[in-house]
């Protein structure tokens, strides 16, 4: 066992767009487990818009991350040495270390998986967090009936990739929203979405207009803005929309609703929310993920990469687009 | 029995604001009753800021008014002569016999009322479709519990005076916000709010924010625009928006939500309702309206323009705040 290992901290809060400046990796020496503790060697870390948020010392869902503290993450490993019962060495884990090759935990927050059908990097998307997201929202917000048209922006990614595969096994018609015709491609031939629309083309609505015939009656948000206002306008009476990101507005960008009275005049209803305070529904969102990913049911991509050190370009690129389904840092 | 009798057309959509040519006064003949029928002289018509909504030919909860067709409106009044066994001459009946002395119904939007504890004007406004505007919303979207703060713009106006004296009733911290000191001072010392912020004093956000110490847990919008915005910056997490109006922007002005994050950093759900769609629910909000008006636990105030020739003036008034409390029209 090395006696040190590289973490990433928080240096700087963005001013604006997130720069490589902002983070500072370090290396720090591998601590003394006390009565209680496991350590685990990461072996994938998680990269989400989330911690976009986290960045900043505003008023939001969660106290700021810290500056000079290892930045949050979600992360998939193997536990090198425990004093906790609960955990043997060797054992494979979920849990939430940060961008760091090495994480102590005291077991509150650390899960134990197996791999034997789903692979470990999976649980920290389609059968993890971003999963559960899809999951919550749909099933929770959305509730679509079969028959009714679901629209999903960054229908591409993490979450937006689950969002509709759930919703097409539920008998929706699913329009997916992405940005470039590589990423539209893939929502429609290999996630079985019905339509996707690049809205780098430049015609937005009428491409929407045209892929949702009926209307939209439940909406899947991750991106606020422009995209949307662009399905607002399309919203049946009684929508729902399960506003789960505004990624265009991540860097303090203006991000107003512009189509403000459709919420009135279709009489929709729109839901915040944040999956972590919603624990008690993972067990069963969980079961139904891992069974989907376990039977070939429930496809997903990943972007990788390559080392920790890479982590802060990895997630600058995220911000804007640039993965291609989930971003995952491999550790090992 | 006069055989003619008067009524209010739309004569043609607004551009923009409301002016007294889009509308147009008829004399028109007293019809002969089929079976069935019940003719009722309307003793006061119901002005309501949904009106403006149906001038407009665009896509909406209703089908627009039809050009050259009576105004649609709510009514109270008397029966004149009835083919309907359900309904006998000098019944009071509540119905949506809209801008006109007279009318006649087929009985099945009309509905036999009781003053000998409730006045005939009440039924189309405490005890009538705004009441149960601010039941619905404040029971079924709200939820307030005792103790939360409740917000409501328009205040003094028909919804939102009986929003904050239910919420007062259910143990709330009830703040309005009304425009001009007057009606701030009514609904503080006459509707029992605890607080009450004049938009127009200039100073909206800072005087909301000492208003509402420990922020607002539920929201009940009827303006829109920067006064929507103003009580979402002080939104508590998992609040809830009753959005029944946007009034700010019936003329066609731009309303975006600017503070659009905060739907999503504080996890709120908005909520956007007609009440008309919740039949269902009438029965037993009407029973605690009438009865809190009965016991003289509900107040409410009246603008009564006096006669239907007045009813545009009046209905211009309503749409720029210039009413004080319900705004009605008195025919007889």
């Amino acid at each position: 066992m090395s006696q040190t290992y590289q973490r990433i901290v928080l240096a700087s809060r963005p001013q604006g767009e997130v720069v490589p400046e902002n983070f500072r990796l370090e290396t720090v020496s591998v601590p003394d487990l006390r009565e209680g503790e496991v350590l685990i060697r990461n072996h994938f870390l998680s990269l989400d818009p989330y911690m976009r948020m986290r960045m900043e010392d505003a008023k939001s869902y969660a106290a700021p991350q810290a500056i000079g503290e290892t930045m949050i993450g979600g992360t998939v490993g193997e536990v090198l040495a425990s004093k906790n019962p609960q955990f043997a060495v060797g054992d494979q884990v979920v849990g939430m270390l940060g961008w760091s090759e090495m994480g102590v935990s005291d077991g509150v927050m650390l899960r134990k998986v197996s791999t034997s059908h789903i692979p470990l990097s999976a649980y920290l998307g389609a059968v993890g967090m971003p999963g559960m997201t899809a999951w919550y929202g749909l099933t929770q917000i959305m509730q679509p009936k079969p028959g009714e048209t679901v629209v999903v922006s960054a229908a591409s990614g993490a979450v937006g990739s689950v969002v509709g595969q759930l919703a097409k096994l539920r008998g929706c018609r699913t329009v997916g929203i992405a940005g470039g015709a590589e990423k539209c491609a893939y929502v429609v031939n290999e996630l079985g979405f019905d339509a996707c629309i690049d809205y780098k083309a430049g015609h937005l609505e009428a491409d929407l207009a045209a892929a949702t015939p009926d209307g939209i009656d439940a909406l899947f948000e991750n991106v606020g803005g422009e995209i949307l206002d662009a399905s607002l306008a399309r919203m049946n009476p009684f929508g729902r929309i399960s506003l789960c990101g505004m990624i265009a507005g991540y860097n303090g960008e203006a991000l107003p609703i512009k189509n403000s009275r459709v919420l009135l005049t279709m009489r929709l209803t729109v839901r915040g929310f944040i999956v972590s305070e919603h624990l008690e529904l993972w067990p069963e969102g969980l079961k139904e993920l891992g069974m989907l990913v376990a039977t070939g049911k429930l496809s997903f991509r990943e972007s990788v990469a390559p080392d920790l050190a890479s982590a802060p370009a990895a997630f600058i690129g995220l911000l804007k687009g640039k993965n291609f389904g989930k971003q995952l840092v491999k550790l090992i």
